[in-house]
């Protein structure tokens, strides 16, 4: 598939449309679970699989499958796709390039006259992002089977809600079994700088890092600013404080350069000036490529937690959200696609996914790689996050050459 | 007024039934200035005010004034009076107690058959909290003239809205000339722990501490927690962390045991798990009873913002929202006010304010003190916060035998 038979005007302008469907005005991209704005950006997609002559089904966690049926629907589909949640004040590429880019390699094949053996489906995941219920992937987790009915039914966004309530709210029609798949493909913007500043037009990821995630919540006792002595505080915000800091210090203290932690929300209560803090939630994010370093950092963090809490006579609770291992992709997969990327001579190389994807999940379920192309500065969840059409075009033509190849 | 004149049954119902009227389901109060529980409250208590045959008047801050005519309406008015606004996850006393309790004081005095000859007037001002506009005391302010026009027209709230949104509503309807008042009396919770300790009814107020309030903006660059390695981070959170920190260890070091400083605010975006902090809102609350150590500490905080915001590539602006001095109360009023507690028996001690009230701006503009009842654990700004009514009844006679003296 050459990267002259993708149509990049057509994927540049369905790619600003769904941006526009925002939870914040433009630039700004804000799609959170099941949020009005992502229930309308489902239709909308749910309407170009239709249009492109696609069945489309869900499942029972809100997962979206639009298939193109094959010569013979009785061997595994092959599978492509990623996400359309976007975390508040995010871009417009990350995963819905995998998605609008697999519709496009869709209709280029099927413009080509191509007629696929196995069917291949179009996945769009629940909840890649944490953003709702503080744990990323659920839609590929579910699919993999790593997700227990005990942990769906515990989830609960800030507003207290579970995930049935969600599931109403959305108006889910679940239909079918749990599907099998012979192979999954994902295209993703890298959120990375390694390929633009070497020069490259794709990466094929061959390793996914490993991540992990946790939420901590402290409770102090709050009182009257003015009237509370300082000796005599116990201030759930200079403990998260000194938490955040010690999450900084775990990271760089592993000897890897790859771990990286991020305390991404922390919200104190009552929140007012005046009044001393009683209440402090933390959600913290950590990986590394490696398991050892990540898990020797998790144990830090921990550790320095609850130190700090019972030097500052503030309870503290952790909850482990998640603690992954890497995953590996299949390496006769990530050869194929090496292959049409040598075929279409699209400069490449072999790379590692420090940002986790469904893929992480799906590498559970069926062989799975990713098809990685460059973004600007490496920026992403932002809203300047931005891909050229150019890069776009390629992946979507390495994308469609790797189903054709999968699919015959 | 002996205190079984006050119908402390009545006062304790109104106050148990204005708790209702909250942003928040009981016992949490929350009534933010001008949010629909805050307007209902000012129309719950225009209502009583209107019951005890006060005739009721707003400016156009939203100050109310409830005037009780005395036989010489030339003469400057006593005034008493409080607040009804509550931060976020309030009690039920603060602020009220001085208001509600004004009511059955004039109330008390009408029943003695009590003709004052200055006009008493019940004021409820205007957003003694700061939670909408980061600054306390507003309608107090204005009334002591220390607010310019181009700082109430700089005014925002988180939402961006401006005072004149906010005044327009709420449907003011302000009219009459500004105010002369003769005195001001406060009845307050003492939101402090000293009156329970030494078994005091009454706490007379001889001085408020100097408060000062800080916003810090911190600009730092966002990311992907997966992608963005740490010796490339520019973290807004861990640039506050440190702050906060700092915030605290310099009301530390004054070597004033009286310095408090907190870091009530502490907002961060886009607060996404998996994204690195961008920006970053503290709101620093800072006092003492002193000013000079005050104003060391106000100092230790801008340069320690400024060394660690520089030191972590984050861009930072300082505000000082403001920065009061200390004020003392009315030497005759003072005694005139412990001259009513030794004749009705109640023990009591002159006492220093801690917290800060509209009595500190009201002492600009006219002999002022204020009346201090215990409150259970000197706890405040919490929704367990407790006065029992026997000391309520008890502040309530004081403050009803202080105005009677004053408007004879």
């Amino acid at each position: 598939m050459n990267p002259s038979n993708i149509d990049i005007a057509r994927v540049q302008r369905e790619i600003d449309d769904l941006a526009l469907i925002s939870e914040n005005p433009p630039p700004v991209v804000t799609r959170v679970l099941f949020s009005d704005a992502d229930l309308k950006a489902r239709e909308c997609v749910i309407s170009m699989f239709r249009d492109a002559a696609l069945s489309v089904r869900e499942d029972a966690i809100g997962n979206i499958f639009a298939r193109w049926e094959g010569a013979d629907p009785s061997v595994p589909a092959v599978a492509t796709g990623s996400h359309i949640d976007a975390i508040p004040n995010a871009g417009k590429y990350d995963g819905v390039v995998g998605v609008l880019g697999a519709v496009e390699a869709v209709r280029a094949l099927k413009r080509d006259r191509f007629q696929p053996r196995r069917s291949i489906e179009i996945i769009v995941f629940t909840a890649e992002e944490p953003t709702r219920f503080g744990i990323g992937c659920l839609g590929s987790r579910w699919l993999a089977g790593t997700l227990s009915y005990e942990k769906l039914a515990s989830l609960r966004d800030t507003e207290g809600q579970g995930l049935d309530f969600w599931r109403a709210h959305a108006r889910l029609n679940p239909v079918g079994q749990p599907p099998r798949y012979a192979h999954f493909v994902e295209l993703h913007i890298e959120q990375g700088p390694i390929l633009e500043r070497r020069g490259l037009d794709i990466g094929v990821v061959e390793k996914i890092a490993a991540p992990s995630s946790l939420r901590l919540k402290l409770e102090g006792v709050g009182g009257h600013a003015g009237a509370v002595l300082m000796p005599e505080r116990r201030d759930a915000l200079l403990a998260g404080a000194e938490i955040a800091l010690a999450v900084e210090k775990a990271a760089l203290a592993t000897g890897s350069p790859d771990t990286v932690a991020t305390t991404g929300v922390f919200r104190i209560e009552p929140g007012a000036v005046n009044s001393v803090p009683c209440r402090a939630t933390l959600e913290i994010d950590l990986r590394d490529t490696q398991l050892s370093p990540r898990d020797s950092a998790l144990r830090q963090i921990q550790d320095s937690a609850r130190d700090i809490s019972r030097r500052r006579g503030v309870a503290l609770e952790i909850e482990i959200v998640n603690a992954d291992p890497p995953a590996a992709c299949d390496p006769a997969l990530v050869e194929l696609i090496c292959g049409v990327c040598g075929d279409l001579q699209l400069p490449f190389a072999k790379m590692i996914s420090r940002a986790y994807h469904d893929s992480l999940f799906m590498a559970l379920l069926c062989p799975t790689a990713m098809i990685f192309i460059p973004c600007r500065n490496g920026v992403s969840h932002r809203p300047d996050e931005f891909a050229s059409p150019a890069h776009i075009q390629n992946g979507v033509a390495a994308l469609a050459g790797t189903l054709r190849r999968l699919a015959s």
